[in-house]
């Protein structure tokens, strides 16, 4: 159920058009949705500089501050932005551990005016290991701006 | 990153009510809200109900007949419904390999009128394994009633 068919080197950002459900058609997204397909892209942009900065807390603030926001890896959730900033300052106490970290083929979709989703390929090139898959992320439009309040991120085999 | 602590034998339903991101309070759903969760339950007991009669096809209409429907696995991304009825047509071809799917620990959020989030745990007891894990669901209020757009499912280690 797995593929491996990466292409580490290609850094290629697909917007996809947000569609509605019942349609089957493509189209160019309109203004309002590209303004928030933007936004959406920026705070992948800021949470990769964060984190290949070093800077856990500055790509946290990615995350909603909310105890409701939620975090699932594999077969575990985490509830909570606190919980998931300290997971992963111990997952990831050096920057060898961190690595550089790449997001690619995003695929944004508007669900509402202040609600996106936004699918894309993560990747992490370190000195020994390359560590990737795939994340689907919720995001809402909050007075901060918008914020995710649900990862839901998945590896290669 | 990834943890065991399955309580395999504990069917607990949590119905976790919908928070703007912007709060941190929890509380009771509206009555709005709690028709849309309502919904949403029904359509994955109908789909659990289908898997467990052998009914791939009566299971497939829980997600909606677009080529924009996205299912996330591992690695692995999948666009459009037929393609991901074709995938599990050829990976359960029989009814021993569907062995019984149970849907469990349910959190659902309300993301707009048309739109919700379900995250859930998923168990498939079979004669020789147990394969089992997370999964995050989209789904869209369509003509057709409410149905899975995007489906991102992460197993056990």
């Amino acid at each position: 159920m797995r593929s491996n068919t990466l292409s580490r080197a290609l850094v290629l950002i697909a917007l996809v058009t947000p569609i509605p459900a019942k349609t089957q058609t493509s189209a160019m997204p309109n203004k309002h949705d590209a303004k928030i397909i933007a936004a959406v892209r920026a705070v992948l942009e800021a949470q990769r500089d964060a984190w290949n900065r070093g800077d856990i807390e500055e790509y946290m603030d990615g995350y909603a501050r909310s105890a409701d926001t939620v975090f699932v890896s594999g077969d575990n959730v985490m509830h909570g932005w606190q919980s998931v900033l300290e997971r992963y300052k111990k997952s990831y106490d050096s920057r060898e551990k961190m690595g550089t970290l790449t997001f690619t083929d995003l695929e944004i979709k508007v669900l509402s005016n202040d609600a996106a989703v936004c699918l894309g390929r993560w990747h992490l090139l370190r000195a020994n290991d390359q560590p990737h898959g795939r994340f689907t992320l919720i995001l809402r439009r909050t007075k901060q701006g918008w914020k995710i309040i649900h990862d839901h991120t998945s590896s290669a085999a």
